[in-house]
Order: C-alpha cells, then structure tokens, then sequence
C-alpha cells in the first residue's frame, strides 16, 4: 500500500507545530502543507480550517476530512465539499480538558458572585455576600456530548447541584438529564447558571433567545462556549438590561473577530474572550487523526465522524 | 452525668442558624447564649469567635474552647483564656469544600490570564493571548493541612503541576514535596501560581516578604487565603510594581474591615474579597463539636486540637 497523503490546508493556524507533531504521531504519513500541494490527485486526506476555495476541485482521490475544530457547521455549509465526503470532527483529550478548565472557571466566578465583589471592590465596600453552598446551586449544561460530559464530571466534584439537555436520551448518573425540546425550558428553570456547549445546527441556531432567558431563574448567568449564532444577540442585551440575565461570559460570536463598536465589548455585565475556551493541540490531536487513518486504511470505521443529517 | 452545657460567644455571628444546628447536632445539650449565660459555674464548654472581654475568668468549670473558625492564633494570644485550656480549631467538610471552589477559582483564573483578557476587552482587543496546558502550569500551595490537601485534590484533576510546602514532612501521592524553611525558595521557584494557606504563628508571619516573591518565577500569581500578617504588604506592592508578582487575590488582611483608604483597593493588580474564601456551615460545624463533646464526656481524646507548641 502507498503511503498516504495528507494535505494541511489551514491557512489562519501556523503550520510548524502540525508538522512535527504529525511526523512524531506517523512517520511514514506524506504530509503536504497548502499552498505547496504537489499532486492535487496523490491527496488521500485533508486536514482543514477555513480551507481555501478552488481547493476541493483539485482533490480527486481525496476520501476523507479532518476539521481542526470540534464545531463543523462550517464545512458542513461548504460549497465545495462532496455531500458524501466523509468529514471527521475533532476530539482529542486536550481539547477537553481546556474546555473543562474554562467552564469550570466561570461557573465558580458566578457561583461565588465575584462579578458583585468585584463592584464592591471598586466602590471600597467591604460586605461579606451570601453565597450558596454548592449542593444548593443550580448548574445547566445545554449539550451533553463528550465536552459536556468531561465539564459535568469536573463540576461534580465540587457538589454542584447539575442539570444537563440533550437532543437524545443520554445515560448520565447523578445528573438530572431532560431530553428534547419539549423539555427545554424545564431545564431552563433549573440553570441559574447556564453552560451552552450545543453545535452549531439549524435546530439550536437562536435556542438562547428572548423565551429561553424568561424561563431561567431571575439574576442567572450566561456562559456561551458553544457557537455565536446559538445567542439572539438583541435579546440577551435585553436580558442584561433587565437584569433577567445578571451576567453573561461570551467566548463565541455570530461575527468574529467582534465587531470594534460591538455593545458586547464595553457592556459591564459581559465577559467577552476571543475564542479561547478550548484548543486544539497538535500533539494529541494529531495522534486521533492518525489513527484514524490507519483505521480507514484498514477498512475499520472511522471514529468522531460526522452525521449530515444531525449536523455535527 | 448532667447534660453537657455550651455557651456560644460570637458576638459577631447571627446566633440563630447555630442554635438551630445544636439543636439538630444533640437535642440534650444545653446552649446558652452569649450574653444571656446563666450561672457561669455551670458553662462545660466554650464556642467562641471574638469573644468578649472580662468572659473567660468567669467561666470556672470551661473544659474545653471550640473556636468557629480555622485559624486560632487570636486565640492563643488571648489573654484570658488559661495556657493549658485544650482549644480546638474548626475542621468541617463544608469549610474544605468553600476553600477548595475559592482557591481552584482563582488558580484557574490566573492560569487562563484572566486580568490580561479583561484588560483587552476594556481596549476592545481581540487577541488570543497563549495559554500553557495545565501540565506545563507550575502551582504551589503552601501549607499542606486538611485545606491544603483538599485543594490539591481539586487541582490535580486539571492536571496542573502540583508542588506543595509544609513545615513538617507530608505524604502527597503525585505531588512534589517540599518540606522545611530550607526547602521554602526552592518551592517558590516552582510556583507560578502560588496559593497561601498556611496558619498563622511566629515563624509564618511575614513569609511572603521581598525575598519570597524574589524567589518566584517573574510574572507569577500570588492567592492569600491564609492570614493577612502572612503577607508583608510594602513587600507585595513593590512586587506588583516591577510586574514580578503579576495579579494577587487577597481575601485576608492584616486589619479587617480592610481600611477604606488602603491601596489594595482600587490597584489594579490586587482583587480583594472580605474574608470570605471558606465559611463555617452551622449545620456540618456542629455536628463536628459536638461529636467531640460526646468524645470529652466518654474520655475519648478531642479531635483538631490545637497544639499550642506549634501554634495551630
């Protein structure tokens, strides 16, 4: 069997780190690195974020691709990619364990309603707020697939009474799972604090809107790590107006980079970080593509692979 | 045997949770109330936290003093409580359980360079500033008591590089050790996130002085949630004015209220909160002491006594 041919065709993430951790993780893998393609017909694999257009044309023999990133809606929506083209999201324990750490962050800095000590600070007030103990504090995770799962466990330590909502029944003991659409806003009612770890689908588009923040509890908190779009903008601004929504961290936006004038930037109620909560690392996630590969060339079936009509 | 008589002497501490949690703790005890106390020659037993002057000499039968909270050096310089009077310190699960979500909280904030992030939101600066993996992360936690080993708990399970001090050798399975005032700089050079939960006694006071933060990777992060009189403070501005200490999070000062005219306030380097890192629960704290009681009366040895030759 020939070698196999991968193609890197990322053209906003620096290549270097990629390229030795694809040689460490399969020495003998050909990894080409766009714009240096070679033969557009040798390329078995495509490694890709934000690829660029005319590429897909050019790759005949191509039979598979790998997104850099867990979210695919992007390449789902791509207008050059076959729709039967197998499309592999990323999975890979680092990716995880950045977005535990930063779900687990911001949970606790709203448990511990650091957003109000922070104004007494400024205003040199020294008031000893309540706090609830944990078991007594409401947490939500809306999607509850691997990264949900990874974010319930570390959350569980500390006692936090958890709800989570999947589209599908999940098996998820000690948690309080609600299932389905129709069972949405009981969740809701349960999430003082918010986790939004949803894909990106046409059926969870606008899911944080004006309806979902009237069925959290009054003063609840917002923590978006899911995609941009799943956020009405319009109506969490309103939300924070009215104090529905005490505070909200955002680390994913409809337009990004965020817009200069965005009100998101300068609003007292908003944490805003630029896309940072979870990353994937070259080490570790270029070890799942590998093996991945080995297993597509040994006729096995590919791992993490995405489902069209589910959308991720 | 007469039924066990505790006075509860916290002036500053609402009574009512607590005289309900004794009442749930051991229905046949009898708990008087600071002032209301009744025949003083009858008082078994002390619960205290800022007890008031001209008390202690009238308390001739006291056996035993249960402090509310952790730290008791106030305690052991109080003038009118009797060197061989057996003192116990609070240890309780919900206390562990407050400090570890305070401490993770604020380890993990630093470790996502947190302030640098809200600083570029003020600036409306969309940059994706680098993040070690929690592995490559250096922490430090000085003091390795009951707290101590709970938060260490809590932090290995983001995988951080966990390195602890402790005046007196500790097992610590998958930690690095460090034990002795002699260890204490070489401890320091591997925290860049440096947690401080030590006691405060004679030989702690003013530990985390010019030469301690000298001793600290340049740039790193300091958590005071032991005792203010741990921190020389000149020490700690000047540090954060060269950038050597990059952010510190103080709950504990050395006069609390914090004076409304103290720097710590409005730096912009230094995030206070009014001594509320970990919080005694009336419900969990009860059941601890009178659980001792019941030890005193059968001539048990009382649990979390303090040893007054190392001061905690």
């Amino acid at each position: 069997m020939a070698k196999p041919t991968l193609l890197y065709a990322c053209p906003t993430v620096p290549a270097a780190p990629w390229v030795a951790a694809f040689k460490t993780a399969m020495p003998d893998l050909e990894l080409r690195v766009w714009p240096e393609i070679g033969d557009p017909a040798e390329i078995d694999y495509a490694f890709v974020w934000h690829p660029p257009l005319g590429l897909f044309p050019q790759l005949t023999a191509l039979r598979a691709v790998f997104s850099l990133g867990a979210g695919v809606e992007r390449l789902l929506d791509h207008a050059e990619i076959p729709a039967g083209m197998p499309l592999i999201r990323m999975v890979e324990p680092s990716l995880g364990a950045d977005m535990a750490i930063y779900v687990t962050m911001q949970v606790l800095h709203y448990h511990r309603r650091m957003p109000e000590f922070a104004r007494n600070q400024r205003q040199r007030a020294w008031v000893a707020l309540d706090v609830p103990m944990a078991r007594d504090r409401k947490v939500g995770i809306l999607g509850y697939g691997q990264l949900g799962a990874l974010c319930a466990e570390r959350l569980s330590a500390f006692g936090f009474a958890l709800s989570v909502w999947s589209r599908s029944p999940k098996d998820a003991a000690g948690l309080r799972v609600f299932t389905g659409r129709d069972r949405l806003e009981d969740f809701l009612a349960e999430s003082e604090i918010l986790v939004c770890l949803l894909p990106l689908t046409e059926d969870t588009s606008g899911i944080l809107n004006a309806k979902a923040f009237a069925a959290m509890p009054p003063g609840s908190y917002l923590i978006n790590v899911g995609r941009g779009p799943h956020v009405v903008e319009q109506d969490l601004l309103a939300a924070l107006a009215s104090g529905q929504i005490a505070h909200a961290t955002l680390d994913v936006f409809a337009q990004e980079p965020l817009a200069e004038d965005h009100p998101f930037w300068r609003h007292d109620q908003v944490t805003v970080t630029p896309h940072v909560a979870a990353r994937t690392q070259p080490q570790t996630a270029a070890l799942m593509i590998t093996d991945n590969i080995r297993r597509h060339r040994n006729g096995e079936c590919l791992l993490n692979l995405v489902d069209r009509s589910l959308g991720y």
